[in-house]
Order: C-alpha cells, then structure tokens, then sequence
C-alpha cells in the first residue's frame, strides 16, 4: 500500500510537472518525442526482445550482438564488438561530444536468465503488452492502440524484457529523441553491453583487461538490476563483493546403523551444525575471529543517506510472512556489513527416505558478501584459521584412506574465486555531478545508498580502470527477473528513457569542476 | 586378523569336542543328525526362501505363511495362524512338554527387506550355495558335493537366507534332530514367527495384546540379528528403543537473494546449525536439560560382563576409515547410553545446484536411541521443552500465515511414536537358567551384553506379557543383511540347529530352581 502511495505521488510529480510547463525545454522535447514514438519504440524493442538470448546459445546470443551493432549504426554510434576466446562477444559504442574533454561509460548486459517455458504464461521471446499486470487481471493491449504512452502501468511480458535489456533499449530511444530534439550529447559517451552477465561474467575480467585504453572514462555507469521497491529512482555508490564456499564434513565410509554406531562413529551432520553454529550466531553475528576488521567504518555522511532510505522492513516482513529480522537494524543498515548466508544443508535423508543411519558425510553451501574494504583471500585465510582451531584437518578434494585413518575431524573445502566489494565516497566529485545532473530529471525523489545488497563486480572498473563506478538501475523491482513472466513497467522505461537523455546531454566538463570546488 | 583366529579357535574347539568323544550323547546325536542329513536340510531351507516374501507381497507372504504350517505340522508342532486386520498372518506352533511347568517361547520373522533385483549377483529368491563369500572368490558348490556339513565356510545367498528365516529352518531341523535322537523337550516349547517385522512391526502390539494367553511364556527369546563379529555366540538381555522427530525451521516464504536479504530476512538453515549444536556437541554428549536423568545406571556385574566382551573398536575404526570414535569410551560403553543421531539434513541446495538464496526451510531428522528407564512420552517433553527454552513457536503442522507472522521462530515436530527400552537384570533366574543351558553347547564363548544398540520392541514381551525376553541371534555378522546378495553362512545354521536343541531338550524346571536358590 506504502509503495502505491509513493508510486501515485511520483507518478502525479511528473504529470504535474509536464502539465504546469515547468519542464526545462531539452525534457520537454524529448519527453514529446516518446509520447509521440511510443508505438515506434516499443516495436522496435518487441524486435530486439524476439532475439532468445541465453549466453549458451551460440547462435542466437550473436544474432543479438549484430542487432545491437545495427542498432547502433543507425544512431550514428561508432561500434564494434569485442572478441574474448570462449566468450559471447560484447558490444562497443562510441560517441565524441564535441569537443567534450569528459567520458561517461554505461554497462548493460543483452543475455538473459535461461527460461523453463512450461512455467511462462505466454512465449518468452514473444513480447506481448498487458494494459496491467496479468496477476491484476491485465488484458492484452489492443492494436489500435497505438499511443502507448497513455499506459504508463502497461507491462510488457518477455524474458530480459527487464534484465537488462531494458537499460540498452532506454539507451537507444535516448538517442534518437536527442537527435530529434538537435540536442548533441555534452560530453563523449561509451557503452559496454556484454553477452554472459547471467553466467557470472566470466570473461569480464580478461576482457577489460584487454581493452583498457578503449574503456577509458571519467565515470562508469553500470545499469543493472531494479529501482527502489518504492518506485523510486535509486543509485548505488558501491556493491558487496561475494565468495562463496563449498563445505563437506565426513563421517564412517558407509551409512551405519544409527542404533548398533550411534554416538560412537562421528556423525558429520552434528559436525556441520556445531561447526556452522560457531561461524554465526542465530542473529547473524559473524563469530569468526577477525572478521569484521577489515571492515570500513561508514562516514557520517553514508549513515544520513542510509537514515533517508524510505523504510520498507514492516511492508517487506509482511510480504515475506517473517515475524522478525536478524539481529538489530534495517534492511539498509545490514546490507553495509558482511553477511554469511547458508545457501544450502544436506546430509542422510530427512522426511519419509529418513534412515535409522548415520550419514557417511554433511555438507553446507554458503556464500560470504563482502564489504569494503574486505578481499575474498583474507576471508578464505580467516575461515580457514577459524576451522583448523576448531580442529579440522582442511583438505581441497575427495580425502584418501590414510587421511581418512589419519585425522579424526576432515573438511573439504571448495572455494569459488569470488571478488571484492567497492564503494566510492559519496563526495567523489564526478559521482557529485552525476547526482546533481540526474536531479533534472528525478526531482528530489533520489535514493541513494552506499551500497547495493547484491554483488556486482564493480570492482573491475574501479580496480582494473581506476575509474570511479556507480550502479544506476531503471526498471521496476517487481518485473520476475530470472524466472517465469519477466515483465517491464512501461513507465520505467519512459522514466529510463529521459534518466539516459539527461546524462547524455546535461552532464558536462563544467558540471564537475563547479562541483568539486 | 583377528577375528580370523577367534573364529579359526572356536571351530577346532567344536571338533576337538567331537573327535575327543567328550560331547554329551544328546549333542553328539543331535550333530550326527545334521551331518548326516545336511544336504535334505539345506534342501529344505532352499524350497522356504525360494517364496519371496516382502511384507507387502500379500500374495506370496501367504505362501510363506503356508509353508510353515506345513512345515509345523510334519513336525508334529500344534499350529495356527493368527490373524490381524491389515497384517500379514503370524504363525504360531506350540509343543507341550510332558509335564513341563515352565515355557520357553521363541520369536522370529518370515518376512524379508525389499530387494533392488539389479543390484544382486543372482536372484534374491533362487537361493544359491557358494564355497565361500563371492568377494573371496567363492564358487558354486557342485550337486555332487552332496555333504554340506563338510563346507562350514559355505555362504547360501537368497533374500533372508540370514534375516530371518535362518533361526526359523534352525528350529524346525532342531525338532527332527531331536525327534531322530529320540530326545523330547524338556519344557513346553512356544514359537511365533511374524510377517512384518521389515516394515516396522506396526501390528505387532495389538497381535500380542490380543493373544496374551496364547503367548503366555516364562521366557521369551527374540531370535534375530547377527552373533558378534569375532563370530563368537551372543545374547543381549535387553534393547534400546527408538524415537524420531522431523524438524522444520521455517525462513520467508520464498526464496529471497542473499544479496538483497542476507542477515536480514531469518536463515532457516543458520537456526537449524544453532539449534542442533544445542542439542549435542560434537562428542556426542546430549545436552538436553534432564536427558539422562532416567539413565538406570549400570550394576556392577553389568560394567564387569562389558569390559569382558572383546575390544572391536580399533578393527571397526580400521573398517569405517574413522581416525576416531565420539567423546570417551568403547563402543559397547557408548551403547549403553542414549543417541541421539541426526539421520538428514536439508535446507536449499548445495554444490552445482547451489544458489545465492536464502532456503525458505531448513529440515533435520533425528532420531533418539532410548535406554532404561527413559520413555518416548518423556524424551519428547524435554526436547519440547529445550526448544522452547531457545524461543521457538512449536507446530506440528505446516504453519498458517497468520502464525508465520506473528512469531519469530516457529519449528515444525513430526513425532514417530517410538517405544521404550527393555533391559533384564543380570539376575533373572529364567534368563540365568537359560545361560547356563546354552552353555553346555557353547562353553565358554558366549558374549553376554546388557543391551544391543539397535532397537527391538522387547518391551511388548516385559511390559504387555510381564515376561524376561532375550535376545539370542545365531546368523553371521556379514551376511550382508537388508542389502543386496544378503547371505548365511552355513556354519551359523548348524550352530543355530544345536543351540536350539539344547535349550529345547537340556532347560528344564529343576535348571531354574537350581540356579534360583
């Protein structure tokens, strides 16, 4: 209900604004160009979004790549795509403002999550437009009509329709209603929109490395993920950094009888839980020694952003049936500390396949979320030495009879690489600016949080390109992303639309330096 | 190693008797008997496991049940079936002793585990006579090999060749052996052989409770199981009994990003670990307030006959490929305690299948092994009451929203019934008779022990009878019981055949008097 009454107030706010000619002339104009092109654009997206794009399939991921080109070429972007070994190709644009001295970059990603399309309502790569959410009884839109632009709470049904196809196609109807309106992009513009995000981007990493002089910027933008649940716009300064942790504890070489073995032969899964039990406290308290240390103290600054957040954590409880949260705090205060997170448990068999045995082995998955200034490797070094004073013998594969006889408590770990968090100061001067452009559009209605809850790899541009790098999502938070009915707020991808034409066009060189004085 | 020599010991100890002519006459008849007659007896014992015999085959375990009645009759045995709704047909014989006062009543089971044919050598109920164990090289034994008494080693595999027809065709040879010797017994002679003793023995209770007269004894001997490893002769005086419990801690109420969510939103799997490390700790001590204030404690001739049973743990850990057993003490110190035993555990996913996700459940199985005087009715208040102590909401029902919402930990119990424990003194002048007979064909092998870790419902026979029961197996400990290629080894069989006709003909009511003044 709260977020209704936001969403109504801030849908109003622009109405409001557009209605009392408030509007500065280049948002007018371009925000004429939608309302007139709606139709146009939301064609050329159903296009864009017929293309299947899971990172697997060879084919059809490179149809979309040379669609993106194409797109681009039409726009008059210089574009290429960017070849790693293995890899989907990514697709590179360039734009020169003239005589800008400054480089704003944007990351998307064109693939999307695999789909189970026995769970979707309709073809996922077959866009189809409700007038509504169909879960609030939407009905198809009609074909005469054509002005979408008077259906802000249309949804447009597709896999990636949101993720992160959204951002791309924002991108490109911002260009084209620039161009329309005469307006030249102020300051020179790049645009990275890789093809295996929803795999982990894997070759992410090598690929910037490779490509270092041509990603060059001022400022990276990744447009990623959903706005506030609050239909609010969001920017995030930062995002948690991930490594996750593979745990098996072992037990006798074949199941015993839990009656004629019991309490004699160990029994790995009272291993595991007592192990898993002094790693964190119910409330979520992360036990092991050192931990927190390397954790940076917000600044008195990031704690007032954080206190402005709109409080979502009775709504959310109540959505997610939980009487209670861990420990003490919002949501927004937990998401600055590190978390340990059981993604997973299994041992023996519980329910009806229950046996009187013990198991001959337990293990956990979990996955740590990392926050600056924490590294993966200093985790895994603290985890290890937590284990090993509790007695465990670490072993990194499937232990051999003599380890077996040998050592009474073994544990096989299985590290991911994971990688680090990152988080910019909320005075880094062309964040500043960014934030004060974006204002044009977004009014006062701004969230901004030091940091995102999820772990993006932020990390790559701030550590590889020494580039300060900021997290700007547009579409709405509940789109399914990942799983059946993917969906796209239209409003969102209106509201995306004048977010990218006011960065393109309004963001420039003197913008920065008027800030950093 | 050593069991090898335990065994190689007690084989020539048997033939030393023999061939020094030092037996008594009724046992050197009653051997004669079966040597003479091996291969009609293990003829016989092929027909009754060639009737497969899985408690649910309704079909075929009335065949077995047939048979047996036939089988009685021949032998003269007083027989009926008895019958309760839904259960398989027990099978009850009775001999009267010529004025006898007292009754020795023998219980057994016809019915066997299900069989995963695809995971045996030969068909489970086509038994088939090797020389020796398959893994050891075994060959089938040739048609002309025609004296099975010359083959101690030979293994006979078939479903319940061990579990539990084999004390059943030991009894009913037993009878002719003695019938041919001219010996009658001594005492009036019970027998009730069960059909779902594989599935639980869910009627068995009602089956005694309506038949108390019928089954009136003066003792009662349960003949099932395996003799101990080193192959030497075993009777417990008591079992364990069983509880189970199912757990479910509950989390939201969809999967959530541990991103987004993680250390805030509950971890059912992080309360699950903190709540089983509150139960037990690694060595096994239980640490449930009062758990072990019924443990009746040991007698002194209790501990002394434990310390007298040979020391297995060091071949056992060399077996299981453990470096060590839980906290201090031999296992057969370890069995006279209660368990409690986490058989399973599940929350989420864990390896390839993991997901960054907080589980919306976490589940545990556990099951709790019992020893005099604990009940089940009693186990279950004080973990009901320690889990309270740790703040959670108990269900015993999938919880309804309105419950999820107003309380913070809610923990879903599934209780099994679950039975008590039952434990014969040292002293019993029935059970002291008993021993003393069965010593006149053992000697000085027997292993006596207060309890067997698994559980068997005694207390039916000591609480609804209010008569001593025992437990008395004769079948080899690697028989491969409830798995694939179960087996038995001869050798067990004519062991079984005399020391059931020992106590048929050699306990008698001047033993009892004897041993009781």
């Amino acid at each position: 209900m709260r977020f209704f009454i936001f969403y109504l107030s801030f849908f109003f706010l622009n109405f409001k604004i557009l209605l009392s000619g408030d509007l500065p002339g280049w948002l007018e104009r371009v925000r004429i160009f939608w309302q007139e092109k709606s139709k146009l654009i939301i064609e050329e997206y159903q296009e864009f979004l017929s293309i299947p794009n899971v990172a697997t399939d060879e084919e059809n991921i490179g149809r979309n790549a040379r669609w993106l080109v194409r797109a681009f070429d039409k726009r008059e972007v210089e574009t290429r795509l960017l070849h790693i070994a293995g890899a989907p190709p990514a697709v590179y644009g360039e734009i020169k403002g003239s005589e800008a001295k400054l480089t704003l970059a944007f990351y998307a990603h064109y693939d999307g999550q695999p789909v189970d399309v026995a769970q979707w309502a309709s073809d996922p790569w077959k866009p189809i437009l409700f007038d509504k959410p169909r879960e609030l009884g939407g009905q198809p839109l009609r074909i005469d009509q054509y002005d979408y632009s008077l259906y802000p709470e249309a949804r447009l049904y597709a896999r990636s329709a949101s993720d992160d196809k959204a951002p791309i196609m924002a991108m490109l109807a911002a260009l084209d209603a620039l161009k329309a309106s005469g307006i030249k992009p102020a300051v020179n513009l790049k645009f990275l929109f890789e093809g295996e995000e929803e795999m982990g981007s894997p070759h992410l990493p090598s690929l910037i490395k490779a490509n270092q002089d041509l990603l060059k910027a001022d400022l990276w933008i990744l447009c990623d993920g959903p706005v506030h649940q609050s239909r609010r716009p969001i920017v995030y300064f930062g995002a948690r950094g991930i490594v996750g942790l593979e745990i098996t504890v072992y037990g006798p070489i074949r199941p015993l009888h839990s009656g004629h073995y019991g309490h004699w032969a160990p029994n790995p899964a009272a291993l595991l839980a007592n192990l898993l039990a002094s790693l964190r406290d119910p409330d979520g308290n992360i036990l092991i020694e050192g931990f927190y240390r390397d954790v940076r103290p917000l600044t008195g600054e990031e704690k007032r952003i954080i206190a402005e957040a709109p409080a979502i954590d009775e709504d959310l409880k109540k959505e997610l049936k939980i009487a209670w949260s861990e420990g003490f705090g919002s949501i927004y205060e937990k998401i600055m500390l590190p978390a340990l997170n059981i993604r997973g448990l299994s041992s023996g068999q519980v329910g009806q396949a229950a046996q009187n045995a013990i198991p001959t082995k337990a293990q956990a998955s979990l996955d740590f979320r990392l926050v600056p200034d924490q590294r993966p490797e200093r985790v895994k070094a603290l985890v290890e030495a937590h284990l090993k004073k509790l007695g465990f013998h670490l072993v990194y594969a499937e232990p051999d009879e003599a380890t077996r006889l040998k050592f009474p408590r073994i544990i096989r770990l299985e590290w991911e690489e994971g990688y680090p968090p990152a988080r910019l100061p909320l005075n880094d001067p062309l964040a500043k600016a960014m934030i004060i452009t974006l204002e044009k559009v977004v009014g006062d209605k701004l969230i901004i949080l030091p940091l995102v809850g999820g772990s993006i790899p932020l990390y790559l541009f701030s550590e590889i390109l020494h580039t300060p790098a900021l997290i700007l999502p547009i579409v709405n938070h509940d789109n399914n992303q990942h799983g059946p009915n993917e969906n796209l707020r239209l409003k969102n991808l209106w509201d995306g639309l004048e977010i990218f034409a006011c960065l393109f066009s309004q963001f420039n060189d003197s913008a920065v330096k008027k800030r950093s004085q």
